[in-house]
């Protein structure tokens, strides 16, 4: 079932989304990718999520009236939290308001453009006195005394003094690493891009950004075409050794779907590879690897040792990066084991180190990442969660774009919101996580995680909901989402026992990961103060939801629990726009203990307790659980 | 006519020599490549010369008897600069002794190893502790923990998991300016090599070190093979742009000579050339744009404008040069104009930073670089001299190598010294300088430059030289220096009016060049403290013969004169065996005030001037008039 959905825009981020009657503007916010402000958890009391609606603010609420001065209310000021969305809207939200204006997490959603920009690139448009008899210094040293000092390899020798001579002795000087990679006839000096990747096991997502300013220029993500070699890190690490170019040929179809990627994030700019200088790259430790051409083969055996420890900036052209051809590519540092630079990353965006903690941030993909924060230490692990959570080994799952089941509530019916507005063509990891939270609720999956069907279903349980819950031809138990739509080329997306088992396998590995770190620090989960969940999903993950199904501890309040995005690839961005988040990034990397889940004291315990959903019979209410 | 000659062996250098009967000790060693300490310039007056003459030292001179204890007189212990050689003798010369032990001249000369070897390579054996789950450290950084930080190109990052585990965590990193450039398997930390290179417009000299311990393990000169596309630097310029793949076709000449240079140097020592680690390249700034591959172009047009200033260190494969296939190469900076990196290798090699000043600096090769230092100022210059000194242009002219006449003194009949002891081929750049010095000396030429023969020759000449002094077939001057040798390959040596006329020219450039700079000093010629003649003779050059030729003032006290050998060659090897070297010529490059003669006040009339030989009639007489 369908029902029409409202627009909502959000200002000055520019970012529009589409929501349910009655969601809430904190949780339409954060789809948006504008995180907003809720210490309170949404409870309406600390008055920290003000926004202002444009148009038909409507009647405030009790929180309004206590929070905002009459004529606040009358401008239309109230808070994000307490109002529900009822019609389209045009809300502005002040950046004091934003998630992140305590300790700046920068996230995707974190629209405004970075304030450090200090990229490791710089153009510089010079007009150079022409040598004389009198002042007859070399031409690179001519161009030093007006740029500062760089080093020049043997291809800019040779080109800058005919280049220089062409042009009257004025152009544009690239330097990148303090290494002169260009100097560019006339003045390009507002023509300075990099991309930054992160580069996950199933997704990999690029950005293009304007090293001028900070300003993204678009976004592009693909699925990682590495998936046709095995769908996890291990059976990627085990292609490898397979033949003599198994690797090369992995690491060209990944290469060539990047190239593929940064073309049309260029044609989206509408401008020219040859303008961007640098790239660079967070992935897991499996990922840089293979990216790298390092052979992964010892990371598939005990002690899982990976090759380098330290980021690696190199020239692109040595990856085989289309970008400038003597622009440089930066691949994050490795902690440890699988636990790689996608991590670091992470914890460069959202600044893990300076949260009060202990903090405790979760990376839903194929591969779980955990880090816990606890007084100036801190440990990582990583967890073959599966590619469930990104769509891949679901019947109907898909990545979280257009046409993406990415939100479910059951209420009255199932209700589903769709990215792009458009018919469902499946569903996304976020939509996963809220449909088995609402089967598990309603009953129609115990906590075993049997779907039942026709005679096992409660008996309270709502027709609209049993009549979903079927058999297949071949007897086996299914859960239909969605009919297929006639006269639209949607087909029927269902949830089968099977997808039910990938859930259970990859949100029981991530907790039981939790239980390990927070054991090895000595803390129980009631001492988390912050718990940041990241991941590419389509959308926006429930906390409710996640810590329904289990995958976050239930016990935790859920007012502690943030969605941050896809901080990977935030990581990478904050990288790309300065050296200082670079060195940030090397130091982080080296103070993380990396804990190896799977000889770790009472893993697999854990494990196999995590497997069982929760036995909490929360009732979900939309509109109020907040995100 | 031939004489027997005299072999004397120095030690602790191990350095043999062929001499005529009469030859002083000083002169002797300094022909051997070792240079003694003179301050008094050879009156035995100092007492600084001591050497210890191993058996048949003979009856002391009043001057050693002055000098030394009945006991050291016993011993052996002579004057250098006072015994003229009268047998064959083995030589003991004490460090206190050799040139340079206040302040170190690092010349081809100074065999003793150099003190302090801090190559920008380094090879270190490791033995690492394999991994383990309680260590599981990456590669890189389990390495970078045993041998210190580095980075690592993408090539090691790739072979370095691979070396490791197939030899039991054991092996030796090589680390060149701070870079990890391989990891070989077993201990081979012993053999860590080196090439120092002086690329000469005419000659070039390489020589292997082992970077070790700084020991010098060969050397070898061959022409500039260059020299086919023209004979001196403006002809090579010219030639670059005569065609699209001129400059790189006289590039890659070069680089095939120097390759085969590496070739040979490497089979002298039993080492392969995957050894040898860095190449350092010092030649003037000509040579090292076309070794560079760098459009010579702008150096053939005024101003004169070089395109880099700063030295470059590059990786050895992109210039061709076969070492290591990641090892380095290092090219001299530049200083501006013609003056180039042997010019800056020089100054090094000679710390002319150090010497009490004034002190002038001239290195005489087919482009004369003259360099004055004066008051914590530095002046350089370049000048074309021609390749007459280096034997090029002159009809029997040679390199000084096996063969080559380098030395002649003309006592009842013209004697000669040929090096290797060989039948003449030909006549080198020394034994021109000496040959012209005798002749005008004898009056049979004139200070104009004529060559006289027949009646027009002195009367009082002996019948000896006079019938020397004959026309040739076409009633061209020509004097007879040796004649064919019945029964051995060794055709007539002969001087042309022709060559001559190449010696004045040379000469005279040199000697407006010094004028020029003195005067831009404020300095008169009196005021030279020292001057140290510079070049990569066959031997080395009589001090009173350049003085007599006018290639070095006459009026310069012949004390204060110093020959030095090839300083590029040894600021090369500097530079190959210390990075604080390489450092030190990089702040010199940027010391020195480029004067560009051509334009010069006063240049064109002080050449007119000195392309006319002095007046001076001075008899020169072997073993008296000292170096």
């Amino acid at each position: 079932m369908m029902e029409t959905q409202l627009r909502v825009t959000f200002q000055p981020q520019g970012r529009s989304v589409f929501v349910l009657h009655g969601t809430t503007i904190l949780e339409a916010a954060a789809r948006a990718g504008v995180v907003i402000e809720t210490p309170c958890g949404g409870g309406g009391t600390c008055g920290k999520c003000r926004v202002k609606i444009l148009a038909n603010a409507g009647v405030p609420t009790p929180a309004d009236e206590h929070t905002f001065s009459g004529s606040e209310l009358r401008e239309g000021w109230r808070l994000a939290c307490q109002n529900p969305i009822k019609t389209e809207l045009t809300v502005f939200v002040p950046e004091t308001s934003l998630f992140g204006s305590e300790h700046q997490i920068l996230t995707t959603s974190d629209a405004a453009a970075p304030r450090d920009v200090r990229p490791g690139v710089r153009k510089t448009y010079v007009e150079l006195t022409p040598p004389t008899l009198e002042d007859d210094a070399p031409d690179l040293l001519r161009l030093e005394l007006k740029i500062g000092p760089f080093k020049a390899d043997l291809p800019l020798v040779r080109q800058v003094p005919i280049t220089l001579r062409a042009h009257a002795f004025k152009g544009t000087a690239v330097l990148a690493d303090h290494r002169l990679i260009d100097f560019e006839a006339g003045n390009t000096s507002d023509r300075c891009f990099g991309v930054a990747f992160d580069i996950g096991t199933t997704t990999m997502v690029g950005e293009l950004l304007n090293l001028c300013d900070g300003r993204e220029l678009g976004v592009v993500s693909r699925m990682n075409p590495q998936v046709s070699f095995g769908d996890d890190v291990l059976s990627r690490i085990k292609h490898a050794s397979t033949c003599a170019g198994c690797l090369d040929e992995m690491r060209l179809v990944a290469i060539r779907e990047i190239s593929g990627m940064i073309d049309a994030l260029c044609a989206g700019a509408k401008i020219v590879r040859e303008h961007v200088y640098e790239a660079v790259f967070a992935g897991n430790t499996t990922m840089s690897h293979i990216l790298c051409g390092v052979d992964p083969r010892q990371l598939g055996e005990m002690p899982f040792v990976p090759a380098h420890a330290r980021g690696l900036l190199v020239p692109a052209a040595e990856l085989g990066i289309p970008i400038h051809h003597r622009g440089l590519a930066y691949v994050f540092p490795v902690i440890g084991g699988f636990v790689g630079g996608d991590t670091v990353a992470g914890m460069l965006a959202t600044r893990l180190d300076q949260i009060p903690g202990p903090v405790l941030m979760v990376d839903i993909g194929t591969n779980g990442e955990i880090v816990l924060a606890h007084e100036d230490r801190f440990y990582a692990a990583s967890t073959a969660a599966g590619p469930a959570f990104e769509g891949a080994r679901i019947e109907c799952g898909m990545r979280g774009t257009h046409g993406a089941i990415e939100k479910v509530v059951f209420d009255g019916d199932v209700r589903v919101e769709v990215i792009g507005n458009a018919a469902p063509s499946g569903i996304c990891g976020s939509g996963l996580i809220d449909l088995v939270a609402e089967l598990l609720n309603h009953g129609i999956v115990t906590p075993e995680g049997q779907l039942l069907s026709g005679v096992e279903l409660p008996r309270a349980l709502a027709p609209a909901f049993a009549k979903r819950a079927q058999t297949d031809e071949d007897g086996e138990a299914q859960f239909v989402v969605t009919d297929a739509t006639p006269g639209r080329p949607a087909p029927p997306v269902r949830l089968t026992q099977r997808d039910i088992r990938e859930v259970q396998l990859g949100s029981g590995a991530i907790r039981a990961g939790i239980t390990v770190l927070l054991r090895k620090a000595g803390l129980a989960v009631s001492d988390l103060r912050t718990v940041l969940v990241a991941g590419g999903f389509g959308s926006f993950i429930r906390r409710s939801s996640a810590q329904r199904i289990g995958l976050l501890p239930p016990e935790i309040d859920h007012q502690r629990i943030r969605y941050v995005g896809n901080v990977s690839l935030a990581g990478a961005k904050a990288a790309l726009l300065s050296t200082e988040a670079r060195r940030q990034s090397e130091e982080l990397a080296r103070r993380v203990t990396h804990v190896d889940l799977s000889t770790a004291e009472g893993f697999h315990e854990a494990f196999a307790e995590a497997m069982l959903f929760p036995l909490v019979e929360e009732r979900h209410t939309p509109g109020r659980t907040g995100v």
